[in-house]
């Protein structure tokens, strides 16, 4: 124990711990790493941090963290915090987003209306540039590197009681979801929101799919048509909800008001000639020629997966169906063990290509970043995840009676008396195994998803949390938290500090994939098992508590980022339900009478891509009227209120202004006199003839008399 | 004689002629036919007329009209026009529309910007209801059956003046457009600015048509995917272009100011609870349900035009290729005549299905009115332009091999013995056929429409007055200027005003209609005659400056509307360029290698839908490409000037907030030490431990400092 110790001991030590009334709306924690540099680096690091963080406003408190680390909390005075909260209100004003302005002037203070919105002002007085207020602290990049975070902390009492609040109920409302936005911000929240919508409209197809279980044929055309209709309606109903959403929820258009991103690279900083505004400048053709790689990345990618699952896949069948030679036992396995090697590792190298790419592309905006990264991963996640089904259904089964014999007779004259054939010639496709495969994806796929996402994660953060005491106490390498012993009310604040800030970031597109994904195999193989969308909509209910659970327990806070939307997926979806009004038709047309009557050789077999021509512009009529209709009948609720509010506004600017105009036909009769006289001494007699109110009639009368005597004079004559 | 023209020339006689002097900006026309009623309900109606408009505070003056009617010139005082301009400025401004207000009060009176904006304000103060302070005229509806049309007088000197302007001009830049709205408003001046898109866009095919024509083969693959391209480049552009010309002239997001149609039929008037307002009550499933009868229509048409046309092209080819017996000269002209005599008759009744419909699907907007009417229209003229061409195409040349002797067959059985058969069952397709359909319909298309749009409605025009005048002098009836002779200044300009009232109205959605049906044969049939695109553009050229002169003299002066686009017709362009991607792809396919390679009993002819389906596929991403890179680079103007104004104005109020910030900043030392005595008599401890500035630093120092000594002492040991 050193003076240190001392130092942060020296106030009374018999107060309320402190951590029992500490605030979570103006607090962030800073977690710097100084491991990687030396002893005056890290220093100058250290006083640049806390110097650009105080002369901005905010008080910082430095504690020790775990290992080679430092924990700066930085906690904002009430005026700072409530002055930043207000300037944000009226730049959203400013911008178009909110429709009124605050009221107030520069120096007013304001509470947040929930937590996160005080918090979103927190994260940009630490995180935003020097010249917008901040104080510039961007994590891992920059001058920040050894910057390791930079989060809010759990309100744990809150995230707890919101847990249970949300278990108890069985369909959230949209004030539900304002208390989920209250505590973690409006991205998030719109995860939930569409997690909930999904979750609602689940129930149709479970329904239809349990019936369709009982009572149709398998692989119904008459179920097949139906869920298709319903994920039309489903994706155009988010459509409108995302809509209303971002209106109640005051985000409408927020993109607009994104910082760039401080790894923007700029070729030159440009002023600009009318405005004075310093622009960072980057062509914007090199922006898209760059936007282009997209394409080579996703052939590569399809040619590279795409033949290592149909390598892994014919090996499957060629092992389990047609071979019976040695070894046979041990040999099953290999395909299965060989895909689960290395299928994730070339998976993941793509996703660290498109990673690049993503940088390479050089977007602006941190959220036209994500959304590129999220569009490449959505790509790969679409390759692995139905290529397999694809092939089985699409050429395992149509030409695996044709391919089989083909292989065989070549691995044959490859392997010649090494190796025994089962059953020579007479292979005959299995067509349950595209129900197999399936319900072995989906099924499995949701039970491991859950342990992947939530328990694994939690017990893998445990074994490194009490790796890391242990080794700290055996002492093999001393750590901060060996060498100063904490003030005792702090321990149990400063642990849970300590743990957060080891905890990972959340990343809310990994869920909305793995909902993408799901809602995939409803679109594009749902006739194949009907029951699947049952157990699918079980998952989901569970799936949105373990998600928040999620939160609290597995990741850091979350910056509240807001956003008017969830963004690229919804052209995810779109896609999907168009490529499944192909591939439902495929698999109903090819499987449809469960005895495989179309097959290639046969004449009629030419009609399969007619088929799928017919169901794909079904399907696109469909959505159009589906679009339209939707659009007029539901009625956002959001919408409504503000076309009241403008409503209101205008009616009263525009009585001002009528007033006047009824002013003017009240003074008529006298101003009127005097302007015809005015028009008497101008040049434009044609307008003075009938200058009498109400003269024009009496000519008029003139004139339709005059010609109906004289009409009548003709007859008589 | 009578006294009345007395009346009419009681003034000084000798006067510069009023109409050198009249002026355009502030005069409407009220067109009264009292042909049908008697004297008293005639004089009744002329009453009320004159009343409701004088009580807006409207001049009239009342001359005779040609036959029984009577013109009554209404003219608008300085003050009220200024004013209403105003306020619509205002509106403009409340509604979004415009960025800023217009400045000025209740009682400011503005000059329009150009003639079509004092127009606008007089077309509101003649038509719009009195609530909304005009005279409520309704020209056909309501109780103004019998006023015929109402309308702004032709301002013939600057008609000429533009005319001869851009007949010297060889593009048109966006100022000559402008001038195109000074006159005729932002609607007609929408027209012209696509045609001048489209025609400028045309060179490229023109070129690259001859080209083909030139070095490529027949139906070439290469200058049919380039000829794709430029569609959906020359769509996406236009869009772009559409936004930029509505910021330009003020009208984005004008469908919100539209007024309710006097025609639009409600259930009851409910008064809003919320905001008080009276509104008119229609529900909106009924009209969405209403709106579905669009599918039948469409499917009902589909099959009658089709059959309708496939008997006459049986006929056709059967009387040209196939049969031999008595009368062949003269049975070769019967399709032709019948399909002339029935056709458009058949098709007219449709388009009355169609205004029935879009009648009874009551919108509460003109536009929307409009746009569902257009849409009808539209898939007629798909029908009748392009149906006999598909079926020669896709249904004569690949099947007639199979069908033509089929149908040799059941003509013999049905007519034995009656009639001979050309060279008996030995009958061979002539794919010639489709090239010669594309050239006649397109060539002659167009040459026809030039007479029918321009030349014949100026005949049958002159020809109508002429025989009107002969009647008149003739006497048979007696109509008005027979009996009443007008003032020698006011012949002129009176016949000039009775000649505009007998013009038709002017419909700027038929010109449209001509230029997308246009548009059509070259995105759907480019590769069967690649000159095309060289006639179109010719055609163009001309068309542009003919439509204008066409508005000039064979149509009422319109009143300046105003849209921000061109409305649904976008989306007409976009499925002809769908549907294109389809029709070439097959064009291709069947007539690819000019000798008819692949055909129906050959064996890869089962390769057509799936090259249809390919092609498609490939437009479904080009389009999207193309889209995206489009709206990254290209830049609107408008939208830049938009953003920089915006810019300077938020930069100004933000600077204002800053202000305070740095303010903020500059006490903060006295501030700070305040502050840390508040905490210091508050519970939490935590935040009082390091409270001096920069004190974390120390402590930080400390904690790095211990832990480094710390493990050097580990090492050493």
């Amino acid at each position: 124990m050193s003076d240190l110790s001392l130092q942060l001991m020296e106030k009374e030590p018999r107060l309320p711990r402190p951590h029992d009334g500490v605030t979570y709306n103006n607090v962030y924690v800073v977690h710097y790493n100084f491991s990687d540099v030396d002893y005056f680096k890290a220093v100058d690091e250290l006083h640049t941090l806390v110097q650009d963080l105080e002369s901005v406003g905010l008080y910082t408190e430095l504690r020790a963290g775990y290992d080679q680390s430092l924990l700066i909390f930085v906690k904002a005075p009430k005026e700072l915090l409530g002055n930043m909260v207000y300037k944000s209100r009226v730049k959203d004003w400013l911008y178009g987003i909110s429709l009124n302005h605050p009221g107030g002037g520069k120096d007013t203070v304001v509470d947040g209306d929930y937590e996160a919105e005080d918090l979103l002002s927190m994260y940009h007085l630490v995180t935003w540039s020097k010249e917008l207020g901040g104080a510039g602290i961007t994590p891992k990049s920059g001058n920040w590197e050894n910057v390791e975070s930079v989060f809010p902390l759990h309100n744990v009492s809150a995230n707890r009681k919101l847990l249970q609040y949300l278990s108890r109920k069985i369909f959230l409302k949209p004030d539900d979801l304002d208390k989920i936005r209250g505590l973690f911000g409006v991205k998030v929240a719109f995860y939930f929101a569409f997690l909930q919508t999904y979750i609602v409209f689940m129930f149709f197809p479970a329904s239809t799919g349990f019936l369709a279980w009982m009572f149709l044929p398998h692989y119904s055309l008459v179920y097949a048509i139906i869920t298709s209709l319903w994920c039309v309606v489903f994706l155009e109903y988010w459509k409108l909800q995302e809509v209303d959403l971002s209106l109640r929820w005051n985000v409408r258009g927020i993109a607009s008001l994104k910082m760039t991103r401080p790894k923007f690279k700029y070729i030159k900083e440009i002023v600009d000639p009318t405005t004075g505004e310093l622009k960072r400048y980057f062509p914007i053709w090199k922006h898209v020629i760059r936007h282009t790689l997209q394409i080579p990345f996703t052939i590569t990618a399809l040619v590279i997966l795409g033949a290592l699952i149909t390598l892994v896949f014919t090996i499957e069948i060629f092992i389990s169906e047609v071979y019976e030679g040695t070894l046979k036992t041990y040999l099953e396995y290999l395909p299965t063990v060989l895909l689960a090697c290395v299928l994730p590792f070339i998976s993941s190298r793509f996703e660290d290509v498109a990673t690049m790419l993503t940088n390479y592309e050089n977007h602006r905006t941190q959220d036209r970043h994500e959304m590129s990264h999220t569009q490449k991963i959505f790509v790969l996640n679409f390759i692995t995840n139905y290529l397999p089904i694809l092939l089985t259904a699409l050429v395992y089964v149509p030409f695996g009676n044709t391919i089989v014999p083909h292989l065989e007779i070549l691995l044959r004259s490859v392997l010649p008396g090494t190796i025994k054939f089962e059953s020579d010639g007479e292979f005959a496709v299995d067509p349950s195994r595209l129900r197999n495969e399936v319900i072995a994806l989906t099924v499995t796929g949701q039970i491991s998803n859950l342990f992947e996402e939530l328990i694994f994660p939690y017990l893998k953060h445990k074994a490194g949390r009490w790796y890391k005491d242990y080794r700290a106490e055996r002492a093999h390498v001393a750590t901060i938290n060996t060498v100063i012993r904490d003030i005792p009310e702090e321990v149990k604040f400063l642990k849970r500090a300590r743990n957060e800030a080891q905890l990972e970031p959340y990343n809310v597109q990994d869920d909305y994939s793995e909902m993408i994904i799901q809602f995939g195999y409803l679109a594009l193989f749902s006739p194949v098992w009907p029951l699947v969308s049952v157990g699918f909509l079980v998952n989901n209910w569970i799936e949105l508590r373990s998600d928040f659970l999620k939160i609290c327990i597995d990741h850091r806070r979350p910056a509240p980022i807001r956003t008017d939307g969830i963004g690229p997926w919804i052209d995810s979806l779109g896609f999907l339900t168009w490529m499944g009004s192909i591939s439902t038709a495929a698999v109903v047309y090819l499987f449809g009478n469960d005895s495989l009557g179309f097959l290639p050789g046969s004449d009629t077999w030419y009609a399969l891509p007619l088929t799928i021509f017919v169901s794909e512009h079904i399907y696109l009529v469909l959505r159009y009227i589906v679009g339209f209709a939707l659009q007029r009948m539901v009625c956002s609720e959001q919408m409504r209120k503000r076309r009241k509010k403008r409503y209101v506004q205008r009616k009263k600017y525009l009585e001002e202004l009528e007033s006047r105009f009824q002013q003017h036909l009240a003074v008529d009769e006298q101003e009127r006199e005097r302007r015809r006289s005015v028009l008497l001494n101008g040049h434009d007699l044609f307008w003075t003839r009938q200058r009498e109110p109400m003269a024009s009639v009496d000519v008029g009368m003139g004139l339709i008399k005059a010609l109906r005597s004289a009409n009548e004079a003709k007859k008589e004559a």
